[in-house]
């Protein structure tokens, strides 16, 4: 049996800069399959590409084992591989070094909180700096994007609800965090804070995501280097849990919680500044690199 | 001069429980204008009918001082006025008296948090109590529709952003408000936890939005009674504050928080329970009604 839907499914802007399309990486960082051209009738939102389910992926399959409708690399810019979900959902604490790090207790249940879907950008979009704040952070987290609506799902079957997985940055403003009636919100949510990218990955295309390096660097020094297998609450538990309280639909997205080294817990603490690089990278999945400005 | 946009916009599904449609409420309560059918061109949602701005706008004008394409109330079932927005904003801790009877200083800021758009239901829909959850609260609260797109915006121009008021009831589960590491967003984001309606009452239309009645009453007896004159942050400051950090678009619901009567402050405490009726009234929006099953 040959294997299905090993893909690296993503939303680009082509030569021309017009409206965003969807397509298809032939490896990571090659060159991209132009789906929206190979299959017209596909909608142009990856939101409502997911929600075609299967005929989606199958069109999509056929349009990587074609020929036709390649672009070179280096005339199309890559956009955030789902543009406009419903949730983002984000999970805090969730690996057990990064507890350590702050000194708090590993907590016995996921602590969820989340993000506007204001605050993606693409994979190599700059992140602005707001003038609000003064300690903006880093967080490289492996993010999954469901692919099938569910409520009360069963962690036995939680993971036939996710489509696959990308790379995120949770930026965040610890400033902002720690005020707003210690309601993180706020400093989480500015604008351009969820670089994502710069694939949808398959979960075919993944041998085991719960055993994948992790890892951020900024100005090219190594901040973060962890490995998901030390995540404390899994997929299938974080899927089965988020799901008691609201229904996943696909397009949503979830952020699974950073490792340690993040700049907050740095000895002095380190923020972000304008002119800083940001390069978050997972095993299998990619790297993405955003600008500070 | 005549008054411009003095409109009751409304989303419904017609008699056939077709595809939901807008329309235009030609009184409180009143029959209602299928906008769908008198201007086909025009978006099916909401938001993207409020993307499409003055023209949107003008075209619903035009329907309704036509007098055609007019549907019995008893035809139509009224939807939530949003049904997809980008996001659902909103204030905790925003009337004096609401601070008193809980024992909190009033806070010197807004405190900012939010519901997912998944939470959305009509306004005479049913609110499904959570088996996770014993302690289901109910909250009316004045809710401002964004129509213009903005950041960093000034409070006095800050209404201009506004297209108008509904209301809602921003439905707690206390219980989970304060687990989650004290992140509210479990206890406020249950599915069907966001009844909003029954129209997108256009800003023309309402005298002083800082002075309206505002009550909700449970099984008929009035629970809280008080209004929006009340207000901390009113809505220049709120949208102000809430542009700092996120970029408004058309169809973002911002909630401005609930007055004094909440049922976890009863003495004892009182909560939601199956078969319970929660109805929420702000003078000139109208009057929702949901179920609890």
């Amino acid at each position: 049996m040959r294997l299905l839907r090993a893909m690296r499914l993503v939303r680009f802007r082509g030569a021309g800069g017009a409206e965003p399309r969807l397509g298809l990486e032939e490896t990571a960082g090659g060159n991209v399959v132009d789906l929206s051209a190979a299959e017209p009738a596909l909608p142009r939102s990856m939101r409502a590409f997911l929600e075609s389910g299967q005929s989606g992926l199958a069109a999509a399959q056929r349009a990587l084992e074609s020929s036709q409708h390649r672009l070179p690399r280096e005339t199309v810019r890559l956009l955030a591989p789902v543009g406009d979900p419903e949730k983002v959902i984000c999970v805090g604490l969730n690996y057990c070094d990064h507890c350590l790090e702050q000194n708090v207790k590993i907590p016995r249940e996921p602590i969820i909180f989340n993000k506007f879907p204001s605050t993606i950008i693409g994979p190599f979009d700059d992140i602005v700096h707001p003038e609000e704040s003064s300690e903006v952070d880093w967080e490289v987290e492996l993010a999954a994007v469901i692919g099938k609506k569910g409520r009360h799902i069963e962690e036995s079957s939680a993971l036939d609800h996710v489509v696959g997985f990308t790379v995120a940055n949770d930026v965040s403003a610890r400033d902002w965090q720690m005020r707003n009636g210690r309601q993180w919100l706020l400093g989480k949510t500015f604008d351009t804070f969820c670089p994502l990218g710069p694939a949808l990955v398959t979960k075919e295309a993944v041998a085991d995501v719960h055993n994948l390096r992790i890892r951020c660097s900024v100005n090219g020094q190594l901040m973060q280097d962890s490995s998901t297998s030390q995540l404390i609450f899994r997929l299938p538990k974080l899927i089965s849990w988020v799901s008691r309280f609201v229904t996943l639909v696909p397009g949503d997205i979830l952020l699974t919680g950073t490792p340690p080294g993040v700049g907050a817990f740095q000895k002095p603490p380190v923020f972000l500044k304008r002119g800083d690089e940001v390069q978050c990278e997972i095993e299998e999945l990619g790297t993405i690199c955003n600008k500070v400005v």
